[in-house]
Parts: C-alpha cells; structure tokens; sequence
C-alpha cells in the first residue's frame, strides 16, 4: 500500500486489537466478535476489554483499553452509542490509529446520534485515528487473515474485495459466497462513513497486491468528483464493479422542468460511472460472476463470440443474451469450419453456435474449443455443456481447462473462455474441479454471457476513456447578465423581442421579419404551451394583434396568480431535425450536461445521454452518438447527415458556461433545430433558470 | 383427462410398457432407461425386448415386441433409425397405442432419416399409435410414477407440467430441479414432433389434475392458430409460462420493407402469446420462479406492493425491481403505519417499504406481516430478511408460514406473499421449511419481483383477455384490384396520380391543388427517398416539372436497372401525427396486423405492436395505447388528442381486409397522418405487396 493510504493496514494486518466490549454471552454480538476475532486464523494478540470478566474463549480480559498491553493498532468497539466518545478518547491516549465501530445508535438515529457521531469525528481527528463506522461490521482480511464481523464462517481466500455501504448485504454476501465457494480478499463495510468513506478505501485499494477486482455496493459517495477521480485512476489498472441501489428512484421526484425530470441522481451516476470506469451491474449475482470472470481470464480484445454446444436450445438461448447484451456471434473462418468438420459428427452444426450434437465426448469438446481460440475473428469462447448419462461433466471440464491453459500460456492468448453446464446434482465434481482451476462456471448461458458483457465493456473503456475536460481554467463571468450574453455569443438564437400591446407585437413582428411565433412572457409559467401561451406560424401583422390578444387572455385565464410581462415575438426557424442540449446541478456530482431527443419527443422517449460538466467536444460527440437522436442527426433513409458538429459546440459551450457560473441552476434549450451538414443549429427556445442573488 | 386426449394417460399411467432395445450394457441407453422404469417407482409391468438376453436388471426379456404378454399400453423404442419402422409395425400388430422413440437419425439427420420419420409417421396413423418424438426422451411422471428417460434421479411429485422441444434442456432441468428441490408433475419431451405436437400435449392437459401450471420450453410450434386457441383455452383455467428461444433472430433477417424487418417470427410470437395468455419468461430460472410462485400462491389482485424488511440496502434493491417491472410500491394507511408503530423499534421506517432494521425478529415479522396483508391498498408482500446472527432464519420463516397461513385461511385473503432470504450456508433449515411448506422463496428480491410481475401479468389477462376477431366472416374480394379499391373506400388517403412527364405532372399538380409532393414510381424501388425519388412541398406548376426531370435523373442513376413508370403526384397532407399500421403475413401464424411510431422513427425506434390479424376495435385501441406512438396521440405538453378512433379504424380495416386476402403479402401505410380528436387521419403512402396470382 502506498504511503497516503497507509492507514489501512492498521484495518487489514494490525498488530493486535482490542475489542472493546467483548461478552461472555454467546448471544451478544461482543461475543461473536471475539470468537470470529480469535478463531479464524488472526495469529496477532486479540485483547478483549471487559472490566466484569477475567477471560472469554480462554482470552484475558482487560477492564478498560488504556490497561491493554502492547502491540496494540486496532479497536473494535461494541458499547452503548453515548459511551464511545469516551471510548475513543481512551483509545486516543491508548495511541491506538485505526477503529471500527460497529455499534448502532448515531445518525442513522437521528439527531442526538448524529451529534455523538459528531463528538466521535472531532475526536478522531484530535487524535490522529481512522475510524470505520459507526454502525458498520467491519472488516473481513482472507490473507491477514482478520475478521472483525460477528458473521459466522469466513469466505476462502481470493482475489476480489467486496466494499459495501450496507452492513447487512454484506453478511448475507459473506454468506452466499460461502455456499457459492467464491473467494473473496479484503471485505470492508462502511456504515455511517463518519471518517472513512467507500473513496478513502478505494484508495487504499489502489496499490493492493490482494487485490485484483473491486466489487462495491453503493447506495451513495461522499464527494462525488473526488469519487470519480480516485476511480477513474484505479481503473486504468484494475476493474471496479459496482451495484448502485435507487435507480429508479430518478423517477418519483416531482420535476420541474425537462432536464430535472431526467437528470435525478441516477443519471449523475451514470455518467460518474462511465467517466470513473466503473462497471455497473444490475444486481448481486451479477457482481459476483462478471468479478470472478475478470479476475481468473484475459480480456476479450473485442465482442465476437463463438459459442460451442452439445445442445441446440442452449446455443439459441446463448444468442440470444450475446445479442440482447451488445455482443456478437463470429463468422468462423473457413479453416475452422474444415477443422470442426473433420471429427464432428456429420451433422453437427459447424455454423456459430457450432452444435456438435449430445454425443460429444471430452475429446469433441477439447478439439473443437481449441480451434475456436485458434480462430483470428474469435474474441472469447462461451462453452455449454448440457451434461449426457454417456459423458461424466467433470471430463468435459478438464479437457475444457487443459485446453484453456494450453492457450492461455501461449503469447497473444488473451482470449477468455466461459463455461457453462446446465443441471445441478450431478455435477457436483465438475463444479468443484472448475472452482480449483478458478474457471468461470455457469448454471445458465444467460449468466455467462452478462458476466463476458462486463468484460467487452472493461476492454472497450481501457481502449479510449472518456476524455476529461479541465474545468479550472473556467472563469465565471461577473454578473449574470454577461453570462447569459456570452452564452449567445456562442449559440446562434432566433431574434425575438418582447412586445407589451398587440400593437407592439404586430410592429416588432414586421421589424424580425415574418412569419412569426409568439409566447405568453412570464416568469411563473415554465409550460408556455400548457396554458395555450404559444403561437406559431404567423403570416402577418394582423395575425400577430390577434394572437397576441388570445394568449394574454388564455394565460390569464389558466393562471390568474402568474406576473405576466407580455408576449415573445420571435422569428421563425426553418424545419429542422429537433434535439435539447440542458444542464443541471446533482447533490452529489455537480454539473451536469445533457443531449437527447428534443421536441415532444423529450418525455416520450427519454432518450438522453448525460455527462459531468464541462464536456471536451469529443465527449460531447460521443454523447451524441449513444442516444437515438445522434442516430436521427446521422440522416436516416436518405435524409442527409445533420450538423453534428454544431451540436457538439453548443454541448460544450453549455457545458462551461453552466460549469463555470454556480449561480445558473438549471438551463434548457428545447429545441436546438439542427440543419444539414455544414448549415449549423439554431436554439428555437432557450430557458435559464437562475438563484436569486 | 378428457376423452379426446385420452390417448395421454397411455404414456403417463400405462398398463405395462416395453423397451424395445433394452441392454446389458450399464454405458448404454438402453439399460439406463431400464433401470429408470424400473427403479423410479413404476410398479406395472417391464419387459426388456432383447433378443439376446434371458434377463436384464432382474427383468425377464423378450425376443420381440410380438411376444410380450398383456397388459402393455407403452412401447419405449431404442433402436438404430432403420430398423424403427419394422418395430413400430410389431407395435401395432401387438395391439399397443402409444409408443416413444427415443434414438435419433430422423429428419433431424437429413433427407434419409426424414424419410424414416415420414414411414413411421404413415405406420403409426395406420395402427392408430400415438406417437413421442423420435429423438426425444420420453416422459416422467412423478405421480403414476413412471420414469421413460435415461436422466439419472426423478424430480419429486408435485403440480408443475414441463413439456420441452429439447431434450438436452430438460435433461439438465431435471437435474436443476433436483438441486434445487422443486417438485414436477409431468415431464414431456417432445423431438422431432412426428405425430404428437407440443399443442397435442396441451391438450391433454387442459382437464389434468395434477397439472396446476404448465411451464414450457418452446423451439417453434407446430400449427400457429391452433396452438393460440388451445393455450388460449387452457389459460382461463391454468397458467401457461413458456421461454420460447430465437427472440433476437428477427434482428438478423434481411427485409425488405418496414414491416418485414419490424415482424419477424418473434413479434408473431409476442403476439401469438398475448392472445393465449401464454407468459414469456427470459430464461429457465426464471421459468420455474414463476411456475413455483403461481403453482402455491393465490394471484395479487392487483400491481401493488408493500415490502418488508430487516435492512435498508436490499429494500431499496427491491423497490428498483419492482418499478423496472412495472409493479408499484403501494402507499400504506395511516392506520397499518400506526400499527406498525406500536412494536417496531422508533428509528424503523413504516414508509413502504417497511425497514424494521437489524434488531427485527420472527415476532416482528409476524405481526408486520400481518399488518400489511390487512391493509385493504395491499395487493402483495414481499419479505426480505438478511439474516441475523441472534436471530436464526428458520425462527423468521416459520412465523412467516404461519402468518400467511392464516391470512389465506381467511375469506378474501388472496395476496401472495414472496420471501427472500439474503445468504445460503446458514439458511438451510430455513429453505427446507419453505420448501416442505410450498412458500416461493428466493436469494436476490430481484428474483421474487420477476415472479411476482408474472402473477400480476396472469391476474390481468385474465381480467381482460384481448378480444378475439371472427376471422371466419371475412370473404376476400374476387380480384386484388377489388380489394384494394375495398380498401381505399374505408380509409382515407391523399388524391394522388401517376404522370408520365414533367409536363402532366404539372397539370396533374394543378388538377389536384398545389401545394403538392413527387414520388418516383417504379415497382423495383422500395424505399424512394433512398434513390432521392421523394420531393415535397412544391408550390408552382414550375417546381413540379423541375421536380419532375430530377426525381427521373436520380432514379435513373441510382438505379439503372429499375423499370419507371413516372411519378406519383400527390396532394400533401396537412401537418399531423405520423403514426404507421402495416400487416404481414408469418410462417407459423399467418396474418399480423402492426401499428407503431412512423415516419423516420419507425426504424429508429421500433415502437410497434403486433396482432395476430384480424383485429377487434377494442384489441386495436389496445395497441394503440401500448406504444409510445399512442402517448403521442393522447396529446403531450398541451397539444390535443389525436383521432385515435381514426386510427383503430385503419388497423381494424387493414387486419380485415389482410386476412381475408392470402394475396396480398404485405403492406404499410407509412405515414398515416394523424389529426385531432374528431378529425381523421389520413393516408400519406400506402404501399402494398402482393404475389404474382
């Protein structure tokens, strides 16, 4: 570990731990924590404080921790909450460096809780201690090995480290793990995060020779920008995979206006994720199978796969997941189909998915798995074994495995290989041969190629990461005004002019040229079309008087209470393809940028791609390119291609002004009409939403 | 069973059965399958045929089927492919009506072995023998009990129906099922499909009373319409789940219009299974979740849900899934949180979902359980428990199991209750009591939610079960020209007419009122703006002979080849909705009507919903209103209702005339413009495809 994150070695290998707390009672957490403490293979000295007991499990009991002797680097702490801040105290004077508490009681119980947490920072960093928690179980160590938690049983040592903001997941985890035979590295828990938060531990995670894969369950971070680059710099050299709870929770906040409506806290992550590298997986299994992948086999160096089978519908329902994922079925070259041809049964199916049909043997499977890697076109192999009375599985998986070995040793044999056999009683020896030769093992195809998707999508990001544009050198203008005026200077508007009398509409309509729109002009009324504020179309002056009078009295009418300031007379864009370029503030990331489909379609579709704000004008291409709106700019049936490259100035300039200037909440332009190639784009309507200052 | 279907109790409960190549050999089928029907419980008659051996496994062999005593129903046939017609000859002079072929060389194997399957076809019609596969292998039945395959273990009885076009795949069922200790019915492969169809064995299980849910593993069916009615019948009674596998291979085809490449066999399915109730399911697990779920709890009455839990991280797990699946997390009543709040800890939620935190124990659950079953909004629970060390899991069941038992006891008490353990080592007592008490249990809530989602799919089809069409009064028109003109006179379309040069298009223009479009018309060109054969909104006789010379010059040179009529003068459309409603004809289930998103979205988005054709208006509106083209026509931000009677009058028109008219192949009406309420729609471009007659 590097010097910055030294601190959590004295989580992961101390010298000695006091548990303070520790009971007699086997039904009491301070029990369980001293039996996982001393008897899953912690071969430091275990120093239980208990002013009531002499010893328990055959451990001498201290009365208080300033009485614990030498070596000491840890506390584990289980006491009532309004007890501990003493506890720390003592532990600070003790010249203890690193706590978990795992007792319960502080913010999450409200505000006498949170003001012990309080007490228990300021302590903390008094006393230069790192603290984990509260109301966390904190910490699993499979090398050390150290286990701080009262979950029974201990995973086997491996090379994945689970993080997880929730203590309960991760005892069911540990649990689960333990039945699924995973092997796991270090397991920390959070709780609270009153010092140490999911961030501080991954960088101490950086530099980790236990650690090859990081799986986290997150429910929130910290510091969202500092998240993101303490990520995005772990994942240039290792794989974080992360489930994020609350995705749909976007959904139920009351939304005032578009780009609110979609942004939400999900779309923050997403776009923190994609920037950071971090691999985001739909749910508990997932995590698991696509770290345990990552971890034992090579990247594939691109999505085409071969599939090989004994079995037709498993080979169907194999590509059908490769496709639904983004993946590929490869051509086989014609040498590979010679190759299979030569021992394959005559009508076995040589076309991928290569179905050799139930009688093949652990030869079949062995010839024909290594002429798929021989194969130039093939990226990974995803083998199904649908196990026959004739042929035992765990032969079928060891010549699987000898061949995988056999390739994998070679140079340039970075192709992965997934395994699949479908059943479960009988297969008990060959599940158990693939867990000792750390092979990715599937029940389902399905499984198996979700897992392989986690690893086309870690390639693909290693490969080009998201530029990352300086936000620094952004200076915020002085006043508002001349923010907004150096947005237009960016941003090609339509020329409008507010107009307070029918009369004054009709006479700055002739000024802008006709024909005309008109929109009722209020500070109160956000959906102009929503309370028939909108005109469009108008040919000439008498039209304009008319629709003026129309929409003053049907804004009236729809919102009585609204200030209503007159009526915009704006000129009227040429047809054009509609998209929306909008930007808002999220809690925990900051700035947002958002492109999408624009128009009505906006709701309707949802089709939007967000980014951390500011955006370099490759990244804003790149959002272009992940919506179906990108799609409609790239000109479909003839239609030619839009001015994708006027959108992407308006997406970057956006992006740094909204960056630079906190005092912009949110902006919207809905729609930005873009015209062919060359011919640019023009903001039709444009909405800023400022602080009061 | 039911009369017509009585030929099924043959090959479940069967008066003796012979296995024609039974053997000596432990590493042959033929003594695999003996053992089976042998040690799996049967208790009728055995007779190995073996014109070799005096005895097998304690049996006493027969030299031929013709000398094997009464009573035998069942013939288990392992022979070579060859020799299988001679065989079923001797079946049928023995007087047996039922026989399986197990081996394989059939049509699976080429034109010799269809040839085969064709000759056993013909002696089985003519002896009257209910014929399984070949290449199948054969059924189980958990009651009688009877156990025809090779698959070593029999699954424990239960009222789940597994019928599988893969053999392969229900093999390793089988074995899945047994880890995972779910109780099977009848097990039914199904092979080649010679004589008895995968809509056969429905049949006989329509009035099967140890049938409660019939879960499928679905290739392709044998006679599209005819299964859609007999699942369809069936589903009112029981539930049908199936996977049925390809769903992507429409992707792959070449197609060579907008509604050839939006069908393909799978949205043929999709709504094949819409019209039968059938639910699709992704993939195996998730086939058996659902059947486990619908086989032992009541159906929800309605989407919404209330989930309790012991921690916070997997409620917020589930809440996701719920929404992703378009289940809702109910709002409780004052009086259920009221309740809740006499004994749950102070700092526990009682907002939905229900977080009693980690100190929760079997009494807790108990009475929230309770408390949430009889709150009149609940339509369902899900239980969550992550397992504490001071509160064993099985203690949590138990309490759950008597709760949900005396709740369902009650009159009305029809809500399904789900529960998800978190973990796997320490819980096996507790997923053996679920288990013994038939409660649906899971590991992730993701799973518990997919099933519930299938429950709740049940409750609604059944409470409105689309209309069906009377296909049977549509008469088609003598001639195709009728017919088209038939259709012209119910829908209404732009004035349009072929001119042959620049100067009768322009008097064609004037004739018709400018402003009007120009369209190449050549019967080789499909897609005309692709050739730049489309011109729109000319104003002037002048235009028209420009636009003219020009559409003729882009065609010519896009390509050369095509035969050119002229171009297409037509009226253009005031601005509206472009919705599209084509028809096409699928392999298995004949006739389909679409309708979706039109214009450039068509293919962007494949927003579409297929039927099969004809349409009622009511299953019309019904498609209508599940796409997102339908949102649109409701009216978004403050635009009016479109006419959506309108457009349900073009598909019902279309489904008609479509289905009476095995002529035509195909057809779109793409755009058809949509206007508001009360103002029709009208066809922009109607292209129609018929075969050469």
């Amino acid at each position: 570990m590097s010097n910055s994150t030294f601190f959590l070695s004295a989580f992961f290998r101390p010298q000695g731990v006091a548990l303070i707390g520790a009971s007699r009672d086997p039904a009491k957490l301070g029990y369980a924590v001293l039996r996982n403490l001393t008897q899953h293979g912690y071969t430091g000295p275990v120093y239980p404080v208990n002013p009531k007991a002499g010893e328990i499990l055959g451990v001498r009991c201290y009365p208080s921790v300033l009485d614990v002797p030498d070596p000491v680097e840890l506390a584990v702490i289980i006491a009532p909450a309004a007890t501990t801040p003493t506890i720390m105290q003592q532990c600070g004077q003790r010249g203890i460096k690193a706590a978990i508490i795992i007792s319960g009681g502080f913010s999450e119980a409200g505000p006498a809780g949170a003001e012990l947490e309080r007490q228990l920072t300021d302590i903390a960093r008094r006393h230069h201690i790192r603290l984990m928690g509260p109301n966390c179980i904190g910490v699993i160590d499979t090398h050390t090995p150290l286990d701080t938690t009262f979950v029974p049983g201990m995973p086997k040592p491996g090379v994945i480290t689970f993080v997880s903001q929730s203590g309960a997941v991760c005892g069911g985890v540990i649990d689960w793990a333990l039945g699924a035979g995973i092997g796991l590295s270090r397991i920390v828990t959070l709780g609270n995060q009153a010092d140490l938060t999911e961030t501080d531990i991954l960088e101490g995670l950086a530099d980790d020779d236990e650690t090859r894969v990081i799986a986290m369950y997150l429910e929130g971070v910290d510091d969202g920008r500092r998240f993101v680059d303490v990520a995005r710099s772990i994942s240039m050299r290792k794989p974080i995979l992360a489930i994020k709870v609350g995705y749909t929770e976007a959904g139920r906040k009351a939304a005032a206006s578009h780009t609110g409506a979609l942004a939400g806290t999900d779309s923050a992550y997403t776009a923190a994720f994609h920037q950071a590298g971090i691999i985001r997986v739909p749910h508990i299994e997932a995590l698991f199978d696509a770290a345990i992948s990552l971890a034992n086999q090579p990247l594939p160096r691109g999505e085409h796969v071969a599939v090989l089978t004994n079995s037709g519908g498993p080979g169907v329902l194999a590509s059908d997941a490769l496709m639904a994922n983004g993946l590929r079925l490869v051509t086989l070259t014609d040498e590979t189909r010679f190759c299979l041809r030569q021992f394959l049964q005559p009508h076995a199916s040589v076309i991928n998915p290569v179905d050799m049909l139930g009688g093949a043997d652990e030869h079949d499977y062995a010839r024909a798995l290594d002429a798929l890697l021989k194969d130039p076109g093939v990226d990974a192999v995803l083998v199904i074994n649908v196990p026959q009375v004739l042929v035992p599985a765990v032969r079928i998986v060891r010549g699987i495995a000898q061949v995988v070995h056999d390739f994998q040793a070679q140079s340039g044999g970075h192709k992965p290989v997934m395994t699949c056999l479908i059943g479960d009683v009988s297969l008990d020896k060959a599940i158990e041969f693939m867990r000792q030769a750390q092979l990715p093992l599937f029940p389902f195809p399905e499984r198996a190629v979700l897992a392989l998707a986690a690893m086309v999508a870690r390639r693909k990001w290693l490969e080009a990461p998201p530029e990352i544009a300086d936000g620094k050198l952004l200076m915020a203008d002085s006043d508002l005004e001349s923010t907004l005026s150096n947005l237009q200077s960016k941003i090609s508007a339509l020329p409008m002019k507010l107009a307070r009398s029918a009369h004054e509409a009709a006479r700055v309509a002739q000024e802008i040229g006709l024909p005309v729109a008109c929109k009722i002009a209020s500070p109160d009324i956000s959906h102009k079309s929503d309370v028939g504020g909108v005109e469009v179309g108008l040919h000439s002056a008498s039209a304009v008087r008319a629709a003026y009078k129309r929409i003053i009295k049907n804004a009236r009418s729809a919102r009585p209470d609204a200030v209503i300031e007159g009526v915009t007379v704006q000129a009227m864009a040429r047809p054009g393809r509609e998209v929306i370029v909008g930007a808002m503030r999220d809690p925990q990331f900051g700035p947002l940028v958002m492109f999408g489909s624009g128009g009505v379609y906006v709701e309707l579709l949802k089709d939007v791609s967000f980014r951390l704000a500011p955006v370099t004008r490759g990244e804003a291409l790149a959002m272009i390119e992940e919506t179906l709106a990108g799609k409609l700019l790239s000109g479909l049936r003839g239609q030619l291609p839009a001015d994708k490259s006027a959108v992407a100035d308006v997406i970057v300039a956006v992006s740094q002004l909204f960056a630079a200037d906190e005092r912009i909440t949110e902006m919207d332009i809905n729609p930005l009409v873009v015209y062919d190639e060359g011919q640019g784009a023009i903001a039709v309507d444009v909405r800023v939403m400022a602080r009061d200052t």
